[in-house]
């Protein structure tokens, strides 16, 4: 069972991420009528090869939550920022491929999107906190299955 | 605009509540078929005076995702864990209170969750560690609106 302690430092990190996370999507629904699942599939999408992934890759590529991806390319599809596309020939069945208006879309939505991420979380850090906050999460991220 | 290195230390943070909070609702969906949003509202309510919140008061209290938290309440009570109760005379309207299979249920899972919490969280950092990411935590979650 792990101590006050440490739970105490688990609840501040669910905190913070609640929090922030909480902060960015009222934003982009403000400004940009995004929420921040789209805005992470959009984004995805983007840095993908031929801006398109199987909707298994790209369930598992979303950081944020991988519940309603399909319902959220589903959303992204009648709002023309993506299309489902069969791939015929090598067996990967359909994938999601970022249109050029998602891709512009996504253009202004990441302007309200970093420069959130800038206020709600880098500037709260000065560089060396920044650094070891990243060593410390990258290898909590990396030590799972 | 944020820098390469600050993106970095932001999708790192990212990454590890992704990946963690994944493990951890495996591991409760296996061995006690709850999801972790689930766990979370018995968790917020066992903890709440009268074992019970408002719906506000519990969509505001969960730390993993403010969505769903009516469908999830709903599902809860189907089986039993949680019933909605009228409040008269205060004007707080509908709360939802834990039942004692519900304080019984959260009993067998937490030792399913805590578990995972020191597995894949707690036991990859060290005490200095752990106690740095609760500060720098804390103060991300304290500065937001």
């Amino acid at each position: 069972m792990p101590t006050r302690s440490e739970m105490d430092a688990w609840r501040s990190f669910l905190r913070a991420h609640a929090k922030v996370t909480r902060c960015l999507e009222a934003e982009l629904l403000t400004e940009q009528r995004l929420s921040l699942g789209a805005y992470d599939v959009l984004a995805e999408l983007a840095s993908a090869p031929d801006r398109s992934l199987r909707m298994a890759e790209l369930a598992e590529a979303v950081l944020l939550s991988r519940s309603g991806v399909t319902r959220l390319v589903d959303r992204l599809e009648r709002a023309g920022l993506v299309v489902r596309e069969r791939v015929d020939g090598d067996g990967r069945g359909v994938v999601a491929r970022l249109t050029q208006a998602g891709a512009n879309k996504l253009g202004t939505a990441s302007r309200t999107h970093l420069a959130g991420v800038v206020k709600h979380f880098v500037e709260l850090l000065d560089e060396q906190e920044l650094q070891t906050l990243r060593v410390l999460t990258r290898r909590v991220a990396d030590a799972q299955p």
